[in-house]
């Protein structure tokens, strides 16, 4: 039986939520796809297991069908600052208690004695992998260099020059979510006063909301928010007031944009590239965000650094993570 | 006469005030180093030919002695954004009317046609030029990849990745000066609210000192700085107070080492990037500037982020530029 000899390999995304993972050829098609609770109270090594028993398991349903041949290895992505020559992850934010955790050569074990599955594996920081997803089957396809944002509870980047990913010298580069904008702002996350994420991670933008509808309490919306609770206010209920015209929600959204775009503007100083791709639940949220951002992104920067300028939609929505992985397994991006 | 072979170039530091040019063995040694007013009112062409007319003065002098054989060629570091491929400056802030000029092009055609003088011409932006001066001959040759940066005037700064100049994608990366930090600030620069040079940048210290003396009248130091005229309160007279342990210059220096810190920390979380050199004619503050300036760019970065991070002086002064510019005419650094 002669097939195309079309590589295949497996893709894991490793969140503080949810693994996914997912079979993908190098023609970019998705074979399989499952999405898994991260299992956070078994601590590194049964997490390690896990993601040893999930690939082992869909490696063992493809091999057949695809071939032992062409199977091009297992790519996970990671959050935290990860060493990728080393396979380390280091303090992973939403992994609590990992510290510095040797997740590669763990995993590489479990599948060789549990599985006696030999695979090349390759780790990278999950937001990086992610802009290398996009660089190869998604909207990063065509430019040589782009930042790719990830903007959901967090917000995260990566950062891809001349079609490789940029690591820096110890695998954390890109964390635009930790650019200080508003050094004298009252809020703070991880520690750390006016940061891109302190203002527009997922629970910033909530809040935002509900101060804003507190302060115009006149707004027909404040009461499909569950008045004074604002239950169920959540982005997206702000993105369809927003879209319905509600003033309130569009201001909202306007500051979301704005606080995006003067963080990408020094992302555009410092770096001079000058495309930025917008991912992550969060990007749903469209124009309403990349209209106020692009403006200020524009005012933000001198006419120098302003030329072919742009923010654009990531394609790939939440399997931005799963593509990149595979991709990195089959040298399409390094 | 058989002498050892040691290259020779020179260098040329264009800036909106002064041209500094000197002629720099491979070796690093300054065999001659002259500084002449920038014809400002010439344009861009009289410019040209200026810089044109000092290379070939020194060109003539050192010749017969170093030879012709070992002359390296012509380097130029200049304000605005520079493409280095093409030898082309774009909108140099600090000389007004340029827009965008052929700088290499215009100074090769005046060195042949008046000189009957062909020698290689290499063009960068002035900061990326100082950072490879440090990169090769100064502090940065203890390090692979750092941040230069420039506080005088203006802020500006180079970026080394891998013992290579990063210059972006059209030559204008490295510009902290215009990454924001207080994006509802009240201070302006440039057009551009709440950046690190609208904070820090000359001017702005001043302001900030005669603020900080008109709330504390009391200060024994408000006499010195010819009462409510503040004419002596300069960057330098401020230094002098705080090292003599005046509490109101002490805090103006902890602010524009705050400042500088939360700015630093955007670039280490953007570019992973752990060195900073500061240098320029501010930077003679020291320890004044970089204590402060390291605390908080502890304290604006995650654990992960934080680890052999470290600002250190540059060595240079004001010769970096011209040092960078002899360093690319050895292809020491490209």
């Amino acid at each position: 039986m002669v097939k195309d000899a079309v590589r295949w390999a497996i893709g894991i995304d490793l969140g503080g939520t949810a693994v996914k993972i997912a079979v993908i050829d190098e023609k970019g098609d998705v074979l399989d796809h499952e999405r898994h609770e991260t299992r956070l109270d078994e601590g590194p090594d049964g997490i390690a297991g896990h993601l040893a028993s999930l690939s082992h398991s869909l490696f063992s349903r493809f091999c057949g069908k695809l071939g032992l041949d062409l199977f091009a290895g297992i790519g996970v992505g990671a959050p935290g600052a990860v060493h990728a020559a080393k396979g380390i992850v280091c303090y992973p934010p939403n992994l609590p208690g990992w510290d510095r955790y040797a997740l590669r050569d763990s995993m590489l074990q479990i599948l060789e004695e549990e599985y006696r599955l030999r695979s090349p594996l390759i780790l990278e920081n999950d937001a990086n992998i992610a802009a290398c997803g996009e660089a190869v089957f998604g909207a990063g396809q065509h430019y040589d260099s782009f930042m790719m944002i990830t903007l959901g509870t967090g917000v995260g980047g990566g950062i891809i020059i001349d079609r490789k990913l940029y690591r820096g010298t110890r695998g954390t580069a890109g964390e635009i979510g930790f650019v200080t904008v508003d050094y004298r702002g009252e809020r703070v996350h991880a520690g750390v006063r006016g940061t891109v994420e302190s203002l527009i991670g997922k629970k910033s933008i909530v809040a935002m909301g509900i101060d804003a509808y507190r302060k115009h309490p006149e707004s027909v919306r404040s009461e499909s928010f569950h008045g004074s609770d604002f239950q169920n206010l959540s982005p997206r209920t702000l993105e369809r007031a927003a879209h319905q015209g509600d003033p309130v929600a569009l201001e909202v959204w306007n500051n979301v944009g704005t606080i995006l775009g003067v963080g990408l503007a020094g992302a555009a100083a410092l770096l001079d590239i000058r495309t930025f791709l917008v991912g992550g639940g969060i990007a749903g949220a469209g124009e309403l965000i990349f209209a106020p951002a692009r403006k200020q992104l524009s005012a933000s920067l001198l006419p120098s650094m302003r030329d072919g300028i742009d923010i654009v939609a990531a394609t790939l929505g939440n399997r931005a993570g799963v593509y990149g992985a595979a991709a990195r397994c089959f040298s399409l991006i390094m």
